[in-house]
């Protein structure tokens, strides 16, 4: 109701709603409630925070397409006061098609969403010179931009490398302070035409690209029978369509959202967008590009470390604020903003873009 | 893979998926098994057997906005053999906001998809002066175009009206007759541009229109709140958009494939589509209009009830060997044919077309 009360649209004009498989609050409860009456697209995507940016390409294709003309996209968690992400495997889990390939790790410790990424993150620093400070700059910019951001969680609670470096492990090398809260909250994004967006109560967000990938064989978040497990195979996928769908490179991107449940896959998602060549994002780190005032300002919200863990959708939101110039931390002004979704499982992308 | 190789295309090529929330097999580990390379489009629709034709609308959405050219769309169940959709709720399930509204029937013993059927069939009854009987002849006249399909279940196993009204009470007026079985099965349909199409082994069936639909305050099987719940005011707006959006009407239309997990649920679904008015369906059932030789043969390869429950992706299939005229109960040429999807649910809908 807040999305489309801000956008200026009466709920029941809404005809279209997509979201994650992992949302407990189906589409019919929802258009229900908001007084909803005739709902002709319905679309949901598969494999958690990858979905993030995909809602919005489903909306997307169902406007283009001519099937529906206000879509709400959305996602809800109560993971923090009821159900958990971050938990290791319980033993009632039912052997599906879906989780057969986790028994080649769980049996060997490799049981949480922590435990997976360390693997690849370990893997990262051997080949690549990557520190765990590395890693902690990642998350200290991030929590520096969380610290001004009157929504965020981290509000007024900014970290130091110390703070970062001080913090408990977790799964080595990822320290507290590299891991996402989990969090109860929600984030709804209202897609239409441009034309009737132009005419509604604020600059529209254009959608100038949007992207899903999966490729090389991937797993859900244990892709280890890669031939190279530092990079993330979809994130290139999803970036090359990015570009070719915009038709513009890195050089024309200001500010960018990138999937940070855990701190490392911030570094290869740099890379496989083309801010930095493989293996070297440490340096860009270094040199506080992503950071407050740096060439490419990253997750200006906080991110998933700082704001919330809405599943990236909250990603999208603050993508939308930076091409209206509406960021709590807003660089200046900017033309087209990259956001991506989940890192290490099938992924989405969008280049959003001023009118 | 058989799908695969029926059009001609090589797995490597498939970029886009689409299945139902409930599948259990997920998209990568089909990809990966099946040799895929990129996956660039991938969407899941909620609401059990109600998806039947919404992978294949959005399929099309993604092949027409170019974000993947060859989608396969896809159901497989081992129900029979494994879970079993027909059972009654049983105690351990969590308390969701997708099933919060059972709480209001379940414990009075409306606890299973058959005895939430039955209340809207016997109201149907009530109003529409519909009997047992003519359910039976919807069960009786699926199961003789099942007799006569060598892929179906009950191949060679027809039934009669007396076998039909002889079978034991489900729940009052669903006799077992009434009532699909749970089935092993699985169906893939291969979505791509009719471009592409007309190059490959067989001739196209061409997507005339699809369409999604949920309204009217629906619940999940259970939308008995409605003024009138004798109606499908889902599939009315599915039918709407798919005559609107195909430019034909019911005269055009040879055959139909109406979603039937049920037999009752067919009778509305013909009045929504225009092929009787309101609460007459039964006389267009009484004249043997939906059997073989009928005026619109319904369900030539025995439907849900005769040839499996493939929660509907079946129905999709035999609309494409009926307008390639290839049924094993081939009508004669099938210029357009409608399929539907789960009724009493969100749903969805085609009109499949020659070229």
């Amino acid at each position: 109701m807040a999305a489309l009360a801000d956008a200026g649209i009466d709920p029941a004009e809404v005809d279209g709603m997509s979201t994650y498989t992992m949302d407990n609050n189906p589409e019919i409860e929802l258009f229900r409630n908001i007084g909803g009456r005739e709902l002709k697209f319905f679309s949901r995507i598969h494999y958690g925070g990858g979905a993030a940016c995909a809602p919005i390409m489903h909306a997307a294709m169902a406007v283009a397409t001519g099937v529906a003309e206000v879509v709400v996209c959305y996602r809800a968690m109560n993971e923090r006061s009821q159900y958990r992400f971050g938990a290791a495997f319980t033993p009632d889990v039912l052997p599906t098609a879906e989780i057969a390939h986790y028994g080649n790790y769980v049996p060997f410790g490799l049981a949480s969403p922590a435990s997976w990424v360390a693997m690849s993150a370990r893997r990262y620093m051997h080949e690549h010179g990557a520190t765990s400070e590395d890693f902690g700059r990642v998350a200290v910019g991030f929590r520096d931009f969380a610290a001004t951001n009157p929504k965020a969680w981290f509000y007024q609670q900014p970290i130091s490398m110390e703070d970062h470096q001080a913090s408990r492990w977790i799964v080595e090398p990822l320290h507290l302070l590299d891991c996402c809260q989990e969090s109860d909250g929600a984030v709804a994004v209202v897609v239409t035409t441009a034309e009737r967006a132009r005419k509604l109560r604020h600059a529209p967000a254009i959608i100038r690209a949007a992207a899903q990938g999966s490729c090389d064989d991937q797993q859900m978040m244990t892709s280890y029978y890669r031939p190279d497990v530092t990079q993330l195979s979809e994130m290139k996928l999803v970036a090359r369509q990015l570009y070719a769908s915009a038709g513009i490179g890195p050089d024309n991107v200001q500010a960018a959202i990138l999937y940070d449940h855990f701190s490392p896959f911030v570094l290869p998602q740099l890379e496989a967008f083309g801010f930095a060549k493989k293996g070297q994002a440490r340096d860009f780190v270094r040199e506080g590009q992503i950071a407050r005032g740096g060439r490419l300002p990253v997750n200006t919200n906080g991110g998933q470390l700082g704001e919330a863990y809405i599943h990236g959708l909250n990603g999208v939101a603050e993508g939308v604020r930076l091409v209206r110039g509406q960021s709590a931390n807003q660089p200046g002004a900017c033309r087209n903003v990259i956001v991506t979704a989940g890192t290490g499982v099938p992924t989405s992308g969008l280049i959003l873009s001023s009118d």
